[in-house]
């Protein structure tokens, strides 16, 4: 073989094998065949309905310190009490019929790109966490690196399909400024669509400015490139901070998520009935606000619902309450026509152990058959949400690419049905060997980098290593094998730019 | 207050709290509000059950060393070629027409009875482990101690149902006397409903005697008081062991599970669709067995489904194609109109880790959404089964409370439904000292015993503990805490004589 043809297969082999890589390296978001379950009959949804609307109507929701807010809602003819404003039987529900039920988001690679809504599923990594914590040197306050490490981690993840927004606290940037360096790290390590800040109003406006940096001015206008988490101060309070916020968002045709942020017992009645009937009046109010200003602009139910320990007081998740709101919550979104966003991998363990598991794992499973369409915090979530832990990251999201292939329904195919296989194995022998399964051993079954599936002596032999102890060496060697993707070098330029110039004209502040 | 009265109080206090003390030492059989997962389409199942009808008259299933049951088949007009037995479609259905759709399983005390089928689901522990283990003394194999151990925290679990059979092996007594070891301390410490032994008719009769001197001679004439799993040798063979075994059940009417220990790419074909229809061929030649034999006895339509991992060659439990098939099997088994039992807390994991947290969690939920009515290996299971752990056994247990809470579904009732809460508390204030979370906070949620539900600082404060080291202080409580159900002395004493006759009437044998 002459010198050229070598060097022509080894790139053959080398493109192939890049192929190959960047197939298991990503997966594209999910088309749920799983039917829903559907907990609520008609009628006691058509209660729960109701009843929000009693709430709207008598008791009204508060948008606090946004004269512009209440102005909106009198011209659209709710009656408007001080900061209070009760919104008619019907009125809300109303509103939100022109916001779409599906829309896609777009992302700089357009490979990634994601679509909101119908039956489709996008996973997203844990957002909020002040604290961080790895098997090696424990917890910690979250810094700059660490939120860069998560969102090489995203990146990394098959079935994270979405690179979220606020991993963990990035402490050692000053609070007026983390936003402008969260945001080009997720920019610039992630190709996969993301969320802007939704606590301050200019910040918000500062990831906008970012996000038409990479994808131009023009194309925000009528293409969803962001979206944000917009938390009710439950019970019944929309502050100004996310008022404004709001309005940013919703004003550029970006995505915010109405959240009421809802534990039984604290924020909500200690009953699911009557948590749902208040978390669908919030919702509704502040999607019908977003539609006032914008009609037709994309918008998502968000829920985010435990419940408080009644000894503790610390909030609980994988609970049975929980789930029966989550059912409940996706049902209510369906019938309301607004793509359904949820938590995903909460627990309230304090470290990766038996409880993380078995309290992650039920509410991952119920965010899929409960209809999910986004589910934020898919991984990582530890402690009622105060902790990103690595190991626990790279468990959830192994542990995701699981939940997709569930989510794919069950193959009943010539090939899966395997007729010729059980005729050419016959009774009493075994499929080991058989033709069929050494045909589709490759693919038949999903392969987990983290769950042990050897024998208990092979176990022993390799040290009797938890998941969690697999888990450390597995994010490691994640980071270590993470490849940045491409990125115009001029558009890298424009946001580092940006970003030194905006953080050179104020001065640090936490506030 | 006189003397007399302040007796009489705290008699009745002591009542009181008798009486509460019971409520939650016990819950009763569940029935299942939550609605199953329909994951195949009736084209679908039609496909796979047209399947599992080629299989039976193609292929055939081998009734091996049993001349009887090959006169039975041919009597029945199957067309029996050496021990293969070819079964015309639609005749091994048409036979499963006369099993019982439900029936009432009576324990020994019957505040404890069950009710097999239906919306009806039962939960039972893990059974067949060869080891045990704890935190303290690692993994060992079993002995009629650790039994014993078991069969006391199953009557301790308030979720568990029915007191299963085999928890782990007692390798200190010799094979073929351990089954009444372990009838005895099923009879004599638990008062629920059991199992007996199922891999040798000889010693299947003697479970037998033993339920009738407790139940007497003429109650099981009508009466289901115990149940037992029957394996098909999957693929297509039942051998001797179990057929036989099979017969001393359904002769006495006691039910036999009828469960192909299915693992898809060793004993069933690599691929899901495959399995089903080998699952469903192998479950309905079982039954239809039952039926030529007894008609009308009652049996149930067993599955055991997981993979090989096509690494390492062992079992693979809650990945999406043991979930998959889960639903899948519980479709046919409703079709099919015959009570559906499943695994439970099934895990490959070696120690009681996040891992297995995840994957007990996902099969538990599956259980109840596919269908299930009787859960076998709901608690305690490691390892593939090889292995029942005390600290897992608790945590599964302790969660089986919380699914059954789940399976109540969700309370619409009026308090359920707190709008006077919500007017009462208002925008932007907090539910913890409402009258409604007052009045209801005692049983609003459902309360762990295992799970950490407290600030990380009191976490810390506490040692820092993993669920798995709470749960090894926990079961130690248990166990100390357990008081035995009543028993007639009379009964008892007959009982013991039995074993003692019987032991002393056999050497010594370990086949």
């Amino acid at each position: 073989m002459s010198q050229k043809s070598k060097r022509t297969r080894r790139r053959r082999a080398a493109r192939r094998d890049s192929a190959r890589k960047s197939t298991l390296d990503r997966l594209p978001y999910i088309q749920n065949r799983i039917s829903y379950t559907e907990l609520l009959s008609s009628e006691a949804l058509e209660t729960i309905e109701h009843n929000a609307d009693t709430i709207l109507e008598e008791i009204g929701i508060e948008f606090r310190r946004d004269p512009e807010a209440l102005d909106v809602w009198r011209d659209a003819g709710a009656d408007v009490q001080g900061e209070r404003v009760h919104i008619p039987r019907g009125m809300a529900r109303k509103l939100c019929g022109t916001a779409p039920s599906r829309f896609t988001m777009h992302a700089r690679n357009p490979g990634c790109n994601i679509e909101i809504g119908g039956r489709n599923l996008v996973f997203a990594p844990i957002g909020g966490a002040p604290f961080v914590e790895d098997l090696d040197n424990g917890r910690r306050y979250g810094t700059m690196e660490d939120f860069e490490n998560f969102v090489k981690l995203s990146h990394s993840s098959p079935a994270i399909h979405h690179a979220g927004f606020h991993h963990c606290e990035p402490t050692d940037v000053a609070v007026n400024k983390r936003h402008l360096d969260m945001t080009y790290a997720l920019l610039r390590y992630s190709d996969r669509p993301f969320m802007g800040v939704g606590t301050h109003p200019e910040r918000a406006a500062q990831c906008i400015e970012m996000a038409e940096i990479v994808f131009g001015k023009d194309f925000l206008d009528d293409h969803v490139v962001m979206n944000t988490i917009i938390n009710v101060n439950s019970p019944l309070v929309l502050d100004e901070t996310m008022s404004e916020s709001l309005k940013v968002y919703t004003r550029r045709n970006q995505a915010p998520i109405v959240t009421p942020a809802l534990l039984a017992g604290a924020m909500g009645p200690v009953t699911a009935a009557g948590c749902l009937a208040q978390l669908l009046a919030e919702v509704m109010a502040g999607i019908a606000f977003t539609q006032l200003l914008n009609p037709g602009s994309p918008v998502l139910f968000g829920s985010f619902l435990g419940a408080v320990s009644m000894r503790s007081g610390a909030p609980v998740f994988g609970t049975p309450e929980s789930l029966h709101m989550l059912y409940g919550a996706g049902q209510l979104a369906r019938r309301l026509g607004v793509p359904f966003r949820t938590g995903g991998s909460l627990c309230s363990a304090k470290t990766p152990d038996f409880q993380a598991g078995q309290e992650s794992t039920a509410m991952t499973y119920a965010t899929v058959m409960s209809g999910a369409n986004l589910v934020h915090q898919g991984a990582g979530w530890l402690d009622g949400g105060l902790c990103a832990s690595y190991e626990k990251f790279v468990m959830d999201a192994d542990h995701l690419v699981m939940v997709q292939r569930f989510c794919e329904g069950l193959d009943v195919s010539q090939n899966s049905q395997a007729l010729d296989a059980i005729r050419e194995v016959g009774p009493g022998s075994h499929f080991l060997g058989a033709k069929h399964t050494l045909d589709n051993y490759r693919t038949a079954f999903i392969d987990s980098e983290v769950w042990d599936a050897r024998s208990y002596e092979q176990w022993v032999a390799e040290g009797s290593t938890t998941a969690a102890q697999r888990a450390n060496a597995l994010w490691k060697q994640k980071l270590s094998n993470y490849e940045e993707p491409a990125i115009d070098p001029a558009i890298d330029a424009a946001l580092c730019d940006y970003v030194t110039r905006k953080k050179a004209s104020m001065p640090d502040s936490n506030a």
